[in-house]
């Protein structure tokens, strides 16, 4: 949480941290920003102070929204700078080199925010030489601001619920505009006779998200048949929805620049194969035990071994026995859920991953079994929060059903 | 264009390109990606050689759509690496030495692609000392794949043409939608009384753009009276739409992943002050002014001059005169235009700016002025692309009003 970054940057050794970069594709960003609606700037946090957020003046009346102590940074005339030294490596040092002085930055500096990674390993380079009295940091892993949005607090919860609430209408509306359609030779038709596509649909999920305030940067993954047993194949825009051939509708939306909901059901219009209907079971058994599994204090891969087992038992491949299956269950049973849709806690079942669970934490639980050769795949995916209480809060509110009654 | 990259690649004596990185907010990935729907994966292009993508399993059927050479992740067994090294940082430089090494890459490599800076610098300074053959090379300003990305070729153009002309539509829309409302004392109301609202209005406008498939992940402004002063005030939800009050409207929407148009609009419903007429006829002025300063071989910086001095000997202040000025032209004349709302080329007014325009280029052309205390701002915003003969043309195809009749 926010609370914690100071802790945090203590147990780091870091005497301050600093944030940059646009906001699009910068989850960092986007948190210490909490929401204001600015291109992008630079965050310079110093161990126990008040965030500065150096704003562009053009933004200065989406800056406020930030909370953080502002600087206009018009005031250090950039332009003027690169004049000066004819050159924009050297002019972003000199630009750093002047605002760091002026805030007193000093010590061990911490640099993160995305960007290209060849120019940021030029800039830290050069910076690094170029103030004496700044050492140069980055993390590799659990960085600082990964760690403090691990742990949501409650007005973070609420959001994530909203959205989570908007996300169960529009698959629940996806399916019944689903339905509203009639069947011909077991596949559903438009007015003028032609198949409903895929394509057909995700117009009418992108129209229901709309509707709700929603975007989905990442797209929609909508696949039937053969692409649901691929599990990031997001859907062949020109197939055609045909009975019994199970459907993975895997929805990842938020409110622009918001907290993402994560939600995956596997249907199947108006009958499934037996074969279906059990691997279904299965992998709904396999939520509930890897949902049981969850508490303070529990090491995150041991979700992933919880799945493995689970599906093993049941006589099920997954890639605990073959890391390179392509049938059974083949991914990570959980991420972590918030301003990214895949951050922290992760859940690699390695020994270098000492992740417990916590207080704070949200995230996904989804188990799949995929059988591509066999025309299927099914995956159920719940989001899970872990409250100040420790206690375990599905934040799901859709019911599990393979078959869709017509 | 992607036919220059190895040609670019010569220029920069680099022997190989390695780009990496999630998709999201990562538009050189997008690029050589070349729409194929993945989260990410890794690029490796050698000069004079068909780009390789390392992708994962997952996404198998969305990686042929790259048209590169496909290498399939898994067969690097990753986690395995991860359990041996027991370190993420000495895991990822491992992978990279058997990925590289197995494609024979040696000698200068740039690495690019958006990615934590802290975590580049640590990722990149490792790999450098790791690999005895391999030189970590990266860039600061014009990188390959940006320079590649800045000229479009004829598909590229199309696909930002079409764009466009949605853009245009929802403009078009959006501004009959308003019309639809009655008025009373100067407010425009809705149904049940209550005023129209910039909220209301946002909504119908991403409605309007999800039904031509469209997305804006950077977010619409439209900012009315004061707000419209600073350009890049997103406009207050709260605010109502009231009469004789300008409205700055720019959108700048894409289909998923694909290519951004980039189009603004100053509107005034009803009636416009004659101070603010003015002004608007300045402004408009102003783009045809830069329009006709555009051809083959201009330096791009020459635009923004041009800009400033038109308004100049109009009698406006300007950022050539005074860098911090609030008031006036306050802004840059242009950005390129493509799979990024701002990217190459760059039209900063700074010696160290030698970019020339070149047939391929598409950029805006936006002059503004802005009086946030009078309680207006205007901007007007047209694309343009030179062709392959250098001819310039407009791909904006909207008129300028400012005036909307009720």
């Amino acid at each position: 949480m926010r609370q914690d970054i100071d802790r945090l940057m203590e147990e780091r050794n870091l005497d301050a941290a600093v944030l940059s970069g646009y906001v699009q594709g910068n989850p960092n960003m986007a948190y210490m920003l909490r929401g204001a609606d600015v291109s992008g700037g630079i965050v310079i946090k110093k161990r126990g102070e008040t965030p500065c957020f150096l704003y562009s003046p053009i933004e200065r009346d989406e800056a406020r929204a930030t909370g953080m102590t502002l600087i206009n940074q018009a005031k250090y005339d950039y332009v003027a700078i690169l004049r000066k030294t004819g050159d924009p490596l050297a002019a972003r040092v000199e630009l750093y080199r002047r605002v760091l002085a002026e805030l007193d930055v000093q010590g061990e500096v911490g640099f993160y925010g995305m960007a290209d990674q060849g120019a940021s390993f030029l800039f830290l380079q050069a910076l690094d030489q170029a103030l004496p009295g700044v050492k140069v940091r980055g993390e590799y892993v659990n960085g600082l601001f990964d760690v403090a949005r691990a742990t949501k607090d409650a007005e973070e919860v609420d959001r994530i619920r909203q959205v989570g609430r908007l996300t169960g209408e529009v698959i629940a509306e996806t399916v019944a505009f689903m339905r509203r359609h009639r069947v011909r030779e077991e596949t559903l038709l438009l007015d003028d006779g032609s198949p409903l596509t895929i394509g057909v649909v995700k117009n009418e999920i992108r129209r229901l998200l709309a509707e709700r305030g929603l975007e989905d940067p990442e797209g929609v993954i909508f696949a039937i048949g053969h692409d649901g047993g691929v599990p990031h194949s997001k859907g062949n825009p020109g197939d055609p929805i045909k009975l019994g051939q199970p459907i993975v509708y895997d929805l990842f939306p938020r409110r622009h620049g918001g907290y993402f909901f994560d939600c995956t059901r596997t249907i199947s219009l108006g009958y499934a194969a037996p074969e279906v209907r059990q691997v279904y079971q299965d992998v709904s058994d396999c939520v509930d035990a890897v949902v049981d599994a969850i508490a303070v204090g529990v090491e995150a891969r041991i979700l992933q071994q919880t799945a493995c087992s689970f599906f093993e038992q049941r006589g099920y491949k997954t890639v605990a026995s073959d890391p390179q299956a392509e049938e059974g269950y083949v991914h990570s049973i959980s991420h972590g859920l918030g301003l990214a849709v895949h951050e922290e806690p992760h859940f690699s079942d390695v020994p270098s991953n000492t992740q417990t669970l916590q207080p704070g934490h949200v995230f996904t639980v989804e188990p799949g079994l995929y059988y591509p050769e066999r025309g299927y795949g099914v995956r159920i995916e719940d989001v899970i929060w872990i409250d100040e209480q420790g206690v375990v809060h599905n934040l799901t509110e859709l019911p599990r059903e393979l078959v869709v009654e017509l």
